[in-house]
């Protein structure tokens, strides 16, 4: 393997392919990137048995090749090097020979053949997205993903995909996170539940540079491409919630408040919150609604706070509890100035959602005060 | 107590004092902050039994009084506070009442008699420097203290007063950090040892505004006067090493760097200087000195480097190790744009110092290759 490539190239593949190469795992292959060539093309894949992604940069390849290399050590050493052309080259001694102006580097290698294949795929359904659209879809669920591995459906999103429609929803049995988007599906509409990690990923990977992304998926896989790079996932397996019915379908009081307002109020009210005994315990924070005012109250050990805030309110008068982080998550991925909240009594949950349309709706589950 | 201020004040001095207030202690008193009216001034206390702080900000008093309150916690609620006045009021039932517009706050005290008072200090000898200046001096001493308890004195640096000129040194077994900068002294030479910590604590609080700092030191106790904050600290006892007597006389080879290029390709060639087998050790980073040339190498379990740098060379061929941690930590402290390297022997230390001056001088041991 003998290659010639720019550094700016080489570091956008490698930052796309470098979001999976985990150290945690006890394969030390799977710690390695594993570089081929094919004709002016290098391609780069990592995998963590999980999630794979491979990414496809252009460089000048004077002899064919394929080798594995310590994925943190050769990136690091790509990342600091001069902006200059690199040359990277195999060794007859197995080394990975990295010269750039008056820098030489020989890194030792791994068998290519020990590097485990991706999944292949065979695209059943897909649809394409744009990035803006899939990332907002991405950041207004994902902070509502189960990090408790007992109930594993939890731990994904539920990617719903209906005629002209997609919907993305997460669930913790604490609060629910829901997103919807126009799309053109010429497909049958179907469903697939992405593990939380794998979104995290293309969270990351997706640069916004409004581009189409392609998602397909199969049996129990599912393939994000974008550009010059391909992100392939097994999904999660089982039956998600029927996420309509849990919402409550009556309304008996309504608020409508300025979003960073509330935030800011909220995160204050509830800096008293916490226990001295118990380091994981919250005290909840106390909504009173009344005509034109919500006060917000909290109690903890070291002292109690109480908030007012003058807004417009809608139906009966209600005292709710919650715990406060759910609901500042939830409030901190509204991207409107003002929304609505509303609520049925005081063992519903809530539900916030934009005043202008029903693009999103995030749920939250009272504490019993 | 019945106060009103201005937030902006409170958090000025909120921010001097809460550089001490360690969550860590088994005292709970100390984790509290001791407020104290004096007519129109409101006096802020921490104290770790260490080091302490006080520092007075101006505020309406209505009504005299102390009290001791969580740090951690009353801090936290000013600072989100909305940008307006805050009343602070001890109530009869020893809640201290903050409001401020619509909030509304009531926070457990301590008994402000339990606060350990700080030690009294008989200045003897003093001077007074600028805090650029000081601020100067700390950040290129301060990472050369030694951080092993077990020789407590190299855990302070040695301040060194002369007639005309001040000193500051830290050691740490492995490289010196010396500084120096003109004063004027009226009082008799003198010299202190203060702890790593207090001088962390002065480098955090002095802003660089271009105020005179006065120093002046008793016994065993060593005070910081800056504006409306002194902060008190324990000297450490024993004798500090003759740091003089350590500094190699001879020199047997020079070469001049560029410092921001060296710490690059430092930084770049010990990448691969790690070993996978014990994480905490280091191989060691080669320089190779020729005439107009210096090529470092560094072989790890991962690969090796090779870095050549053209430069203006002086003496000796020569071949010496380090711990790139100590250069970088050394050459990252100089603030002139080249610096000299000198050296002795492959196994005496090498000087790191300006060209232009002798404000600093940085000494760095070399390893066995």
């Amino acid at each position: 393997m003998k290659i010639i490539c720019e550094k700016e190239n080489l570091i956008k593949g490698l930052n796309n392919v470098l979001k999976v190469s985990s150290s945690k795992t006890t394969m030390p292959i799977l710690q390695g990137i594993l570089l081929q060539t094919n004709n002016n093309e290098l391609k780069l894949t990592t995998y963590d048995l999980e999630i794979g992604i491979e990414t496809i940069i252009q460089c000048e390849i004077s002899e064919q090749g394929a080798i594995v290399v310590d994925s943190r050590m050769f990136s690091e050493i790509i990342k600091k090097l001069p902006d200059s052309q690199i040359r990277i080259e195999l060794l007859e001694n197995n080394l990975l020979e990295i010269e750039c102006l008056d820098s030489l580097y020989k890194l030792s290698t791994m068998n290519p053949e020990e590097f485990p294949e991706l999944p292949k795929i065979d695209i059943e359904k897909s649809i394409s997205i744009s990035d803006f659209k899939l990332k907002n879809m991405i950041k207004k669920t994902i902070f509502a993903i189960s990090l408790d591995e007992t109930k594993p459906i939890f731990t994904g999103c539920l990617l719903e995909v209906l005629k002209e429609k997609v919907n993305l929803v997460a669930i913790d049995g604490f609060r629910m996170a829901f997103t919807s988007d126009m799309i053109v599906n010429n497909c049958e509409p179907f469903k697939a539940v992405i593990p939380g990690k794998t979104l995290g990923e293309i969270n990351k990977i997706l640069a916004e540079e409004g581009i189409e992304v392609k998602i397909g998926v199969a049996k129990n896989q599912i393939l994000f491409e974008m550009d010059n790079c391909k992100v392939i996932s097994r999904l999660l397996e089982g039956e998600f919630i029927n996420y309509e019915n849990v919402i409550p379908k009556t309304r008996e009081t309504r608020i409508k408040v300025k979003t960073q307002e509330i935030i800011t109020v909220l995160e204050r009210a509830s800096l008293v919150s916490f226990s001295m005994e118990e380091k994981s315990k919250k005290f909840p924070t106390k909504f009173h609604i009344e005509v034109g005012k919500l006060t917000l109250t909290c109690s903890g050990s070291l002292g109690n706070s109480k908030e007012e805030m003058y807004l417009e309110t809608e139906g009966k008068e209600l005292e709710i509890g919650f715990n406060h982080k759910y609901l500042l998550d939830a409030l901190k991925a509204c991207e409107d100035e003002e929304v609505y909240i509303d609520f049925a009594t005081n063992i519903a949950p809530c539900l916030i959602k934009p005043i202008e349309n029903e693009t999103y709706l995030f749920m939250v589950l009272p504490v019993r005060l």
